[in-house]
């Protein structure tokens, strides 16, 4: 988007002080001062009445319009009043100097923002300065999102032994709510067939993606997959990817919509969100660098080996702690089934497929949660 | 906050299989399999039934609970079935082998979340998990804004000579609604003490924070001031900043409620958002590690040398590139009333009042927009 305007639009003083013609002040210093008559002031918002001819000044504070025939602003500490209608100024200024001409911020024409941005309060503030005041946005994704399994209970439910509290339908309600994206939690589906077809079905119908989770045991993967197979117009992208944890993952279209199953284990179910859902979000958003490189990664030294199997890309939890002025990544081990990896984390290094682990204290790239 | 139960709650498995006790695998091989009766399966969500005795198995899915008697999993890849009741195992387990234990995740009061931190996805996610679906937060801080100045108009209006439209209004409401905070935007306020004074009291009234940008001349910065004082029970807490840009800034307190008199210049305001208002609002919102030091700072390497005053705090914008594995940091030079060198900005760097400059080359902190 290009600016409308020129900004500012006419020429204004960024320091309060006298507006004069540069000119009238080449050589003033404290010992021969220059002597100007004050003609008037320049009232805030408003066009100057007067004009200055040479040997003239007229009184004005910072965002006030030059009047015609001024070029410059002599601050007020660089001046001496010698009496109601005389100043004397004790040091010469430059043509132009405190004053931002017309266009001289933003010139009309000049791209100010462009499609994929997200917009920061500047950007907001920067279109509101040149007079846009409505822009097309992208509109929020919505995502329908299942937890499957005949063992899921709600969070609100007393635990009873067999059975565990839904937790993936909630990191995938909050990867939305962070990304802006609008969450829409179906609920929990047993491992039926038909239930989760109707349940897919709806999620269809109003909404961007969805995303089952669970399914991770062999029969219930069956499900899924098969669930998603029946419908027309569908298409299986890849069923099992070669990153850990995360690998009984599908990844399909229904439609053209994508569909998601994702691991039934919390952790590995966050980090196939984290690797796939995030940018899916923010291409759905519209962002154009959707990997928003600089704030979601910094470098960090590792305090410890990681051993990582080749053939697949290994994502590590790690702690990260400041040690000087750099950052100590401890890796988190643990069971790829635990949560906890995931609570004691602010972010994780991959170990891509062909390295078979990283060293202590090489330098490795943190994604940060 | 700590953990009201073991997570899980039960032994469960971690992968598919078979349920039995680690010692009938202890020496099996391809070669000398060891000999084990199915006995039952674990339904998902479900007690098992069943009791394992030596010498018998169990079928069971990952997330299933172990029946009494087993202590591990043998993953089904390393079974074989030899007829509808017996199967063959050719590897040894060790005792709870893809198994976790009651509690091996998340102890019963091991502390999960704690006082102060912002809630993640994954945090979120543990909380479900162990039943925990209300937690106390603290309330979103709401923060009236007015926008000061005879020549300020909105953006909305038609320019005309003299005015300006209102930048800063957006930008400290981008700041907020960025922090999770809710605005009120009062709107534009004339250079009248009185008019300020009851915009003031309105804000006072119903928020947490009341911001007045403008007044950076003379003699409006005398209204702000002066409006300020003439409340019961205020206090002037500084009145001018040595750090550039954003030096006129005012620091006051109403009846223990903070009041900030900020630059006009659209670049100086922001910049003091940025260094003083992101910190309030985090502190306002109980966020315990107020600058976020792991998101909100990268380190880069300097393009150009940056002169700087010293005696202030100079806080220059830059662009930031990528060059191979590492930021370069582009200064953004230009007058301090430019809005545009905000735009065109990823973040800024501090170069404190004790030095002189910094040089290209050297390595600088870029706090991110």
């Amino acid at each position: 988007m290009h600016s409308p305007e020129d900004m500012p639009s006419f020429p204004r003083a960024t320091m309060d002080g006298y507006a004069v013609n540069a000119k009238d002040t080449f050589g003033a210093s404290e010992t021969i001062p220059s002597f100007l008559s004050v003609i008037g002031e320049v009232r805030m918002g408003e066009v100057p009445e007067v004009e200055i001819r040479r040997g003239e000044a007229v009184k004005i504070s910072t965002g006030g319009m030059l009047p015609s025939g001024a070029n410059g602003v002599v601050m007020i500490e660089y001046t001496h009043t010698v009496d109601s209608d005389t100043i004397e100024i004790i040091r010469p200024i430059s043509p132009y100097e405190n004053v931002i001409r017309p266009g001289e911020d933003i010139k009309k024409g000049k791209r100010i923002i462009k499609k994929g941005d997200i917009l920061r309060p500047q950007d907001v503030a920067v279109l509101s300065g040149v007079g846009i005041s409505e822009i097309e946005v992208y509109r929020r994704p919505k995502i329908s999102i299942i937890s499957t399994g005949d063992e899921l209970i709600s969070p609100k439910q007393q635990i009873v032994p067999g059975k565990i509290r839904d937790i993936n339908g909630y990191t995938l309600q909050g990867l939305c709510i962070q990304e802006r994206a609008i969450p829409n939690y179906l609920g929990i589906c047993k491992d039926n067939p038909e239930e989760l077809k109707n349940m897919i079905e709806r999620g269809l119908e109003s909404s961007d993606s969805v995303w089952i989770s669970g399914g991770s045991s062999i029969g219930v993967r069956d499900i899924t997959l098969k669930v998603i197979r029946s419908f027309k117009d569908t298409e299986i992208l890849t069923h099992g990817i070669s990153i850990s944890p995360g690998k009984p993952t599908i990844l399909a279209k229904i439609g053209g919509i994508p569909v998601f199953g994702l691991p039934g284990h919390p952790a590995s179910s966050m980090m196939v969100a984290e690797i796939f859902l995030r940018p899916l979000l923010r291409k759905l958003r519209g962002v154009k660098d959707i990997r928003d490189t600089k704030k979601q990664r910094i470098r960090a030294q590792l305090s410890r080996n990681i051993e990582s199997s080749s053939g697949r890309d290994d994502f590590i939890r790690v702690h990260l702690r400041r040690e000087g002025d750099r950052w100590i990544a401890d890796p988190i081990f643990g069971k790829s089934a635990f949560i906890s990896t995931l609570i004691y984390a602010d972010g994780y290094v991959c170990i891509p497929k062909n390295r078979e682990g990283a060293y202590e204290g090489e330098e490795v790239e943190v994604f940060l949660f």
